[in-house]
């Protein structure tokens, strides 16, 4: 098992103190499982405290022993109760009276013990900004991408062997969900938003692509019942049906995005050429994805190619309910900055991972596109995924 | 695939009416994902709005032609924007000066865009009556539940014929895992607690079982890696160790929550000795989980038998990390109301749903503990889960 390494928390670290210093807050307390972990290496029950200067203290409810063992920073601290908090700060020196809270995914019950906890003390909103240093991947985050788009790869090559026709969508889910699972997944696909939710992705078939649902996402699923609206549900695979798999690898904790489309036997021309259709936006964006790319430019040319095409009513959903997005950031969680969106004002960054999805969604057919995720350099866009783009007709 | 009946729908919401008429709160205003479910039967993403007088009127932004598919209500509606509250409920006669909100959950982000929408409006915290109204199931839930109950009876039944030594904790997991998604499990194991998560359960052996983590359970487990610090590891399953399996199944949301332990070839006296005081507690303790028990009462009758055993520091945790309840409501997420804990103030009603599980822990040696669901009636508590409690040595 392995630890991020001390160095790696300082470089996070380092990041988000300039901001903080340059913004006037004296620390940020964090407390999400997933920025504990980027800027501590362990997600064990407490709160972390990044001064504006100095090293951060991390106090831990539960479990300590193994906050303490996970975690490589320097001051990693048993407390009982969250209001032991400011004693502890000041024994290293630290009394905020401009703190930093992720306002964003915080609960109003949590903000307000908080308020009593640190009363004299000003709260403001870091999950910006605490965003924005995650959105920007170390070498050490890239090559656990690199890790894991290995596994979904040979993910995707069994698929071609497990397809029969007759199987239900849920029998394929979970034989790929195994394979995953046997290989390091975590199972749970995290996302920072509220009430979102996901666990290894989406998987359908044919007429029930056009079920979308309550996510952020172009796509849904029939799943398995209305408290589960969304991937596999329990329609048989037929032939001649386009095949979405978009499960993403994860490995130790970090999500590569993919989907690629299968056919038993044949699939219509339409489809196919609107299979083509995404691949051909997938390399007009991409290959304008350098750092300094505007991301709602990027979102236009894919539009103008799709409005070119024709099937501008089919695409990123269909009918009225299409989204209004082709990508976005990938790290911890799926719903990382940046967004590829309508808008868009994030500028492309060397560092950056992003997975870029354009897709048709046909009612009573199905769907077609492709998804990969990229890391953007100043060399251009590296393809992270590895599985050829090819639609599959086993 | 079934819906949730409309006269369900208004037994469970004319609960929530009693106590906004009560307390003088003109209307709840829910989105959590469950809690939506619970009173919607849909999970589309929207505002729930249930008046404290006449019929509730769902908001749905998305998907909306799902929502009003998947809902029984009478009113469901499309919003193209949260800012479109107040027109729209205005319209069905509603202008509420004092609102409920799900305090417990919303981030602050949310609430704040709330208080704008509603400028005038006081807002206020629900979040606990309609936990009291979910800890209270219906017929129809129960029913779920006992669905439930046989398909994780089946997968227990599996475990012998899948175990073998030297197979790792991931690979046996995997195995059930996609035993349980083939018979519809939705793969998230939900809980309402912020930064709580969980996926089917815990699974581990041997030494593992010391691991404890940031969840409040009794139990942890090694986890893939510190991204992921619960449940199956990468350890190899040994002879002569015991390994715990509970892993809960779901069915159409609703899950059940058991525990079993399994060993090969052989186990210690001591720790079956140990399994035998876990079966004792639940034996002495289920004899008095009736309507009108106090749940703080039904912990210390625990505490006092663990006492007795001489093995009190090793009960629910071990060492400094033993947490201080011994079961838990549930329904659509593990950790609802009632919780049987020190202190705990709940009462058990007829109706109520929770599990019970007294669990004990060895360093250096495993876990044993039994865990079971059980449903609270006048006539006694009955016993959902089907498997036997046995200790089974393959």
């Amino acid at each position: 098992m392995r630890y991020t390494p001390k160095e790696e928390l300082k470089v996070r670290r380092d990041r988000l103190q300039i901001y903080l210093q340059e913004s006037g807050i004296d620390g940020a307390l964090l407390c999400e499982n997933m920025d504990l972990f980027y800027f501590s290496g362990s997600m064990q029950r407490g709160f972390l405290y990044i001064p504006a200067e100095g090293e951060p203290v991390y106090m831990v409810q539960r479990s300590f022993p193994r906050g303490r063992e996970e975690s490589a920073l320097q001051n990693v601290i048993l407390i009982k109760s969250s209001r032991d908090m400011p004693s502890v700060l000041k024994k290293y020196g630290y009394n905020p009276t401009r703190l930093g809270l992720e306002l964003d995914v915080l609960p109003v019950t949590w903000f307000k013990r908080l308020q009593k906890i640190f009363p004299e003390t000003e709260m403001s909103d870091v999950s910006f900004q605490v965003r924005k240093v995650r959105m920007i991947k170390t070498l050490y985050e890239i090559n656990l991408f690199r890790e894991t788009a290995v596994i979904t790869d040979k993910m995707y090559s069994k698929i071609p062997s497990f397809l029969v026709k007759g199987m239900t969508e849920i029998e394929l889910a979970s034989r790929l969900e195994a394979f995953l699972r046997n290989h390091g997944h975590q199972g749970l696909g995290r996302m920072r938003g509220f009430n979102q939710e996901m666990f290894f992705g989406h998987l359908f078939s044919g007429v029930n692509a056009a079920r979308l649902t309550f996510l952020e996402s172009p796509t849904g699923g029939a799943g398995l019942s209305p408290s589960n609206p969304q991937s596999a549900g329990w329609k048989a695979i037929q032939a001649g049906e386009p095949i979405m798999v978009d499960y993403g690898g994860a490995k130790e904790g970090y999500v590569i995005d993919m989907a690629r489309c299968f056919a038993i036997g044949t699939l219509s021309a339409k489809l196919q050429e609107a299979h083509q259709v995404a691949l051909k936006i997938q390399a007009i964006v991409m290959q304008k994805a350098s750092p300094g790319a505007k991301c709602s430019e990027l979102y236009n040319l894919a539009l103008a190619e799709v409005e070119k095409s024709g099937l501008d009513r089919n695409f990123m959903g269909h009918s009225d309910e299409q989204v209004k997005f082709i990508g976005h950031g990938l790290g911890l969680e799926y719903d990382e900055f940046p967004y590829i969106a309508k808008g868009s004002d994030f500028i492309l960054e060397d560092g950056m991972v992003i997975a870029l999805e354009p897709k048709f969604l046909f009612p009573g057919e199905g769907a077609v596109g492709i998804e990969n995720s990229w890391l953007i350099t100043s060399q251009g866009a590296e393809k992270l995924t590895l599985t050829p783009d090819a639609l599959v007709i086993i």
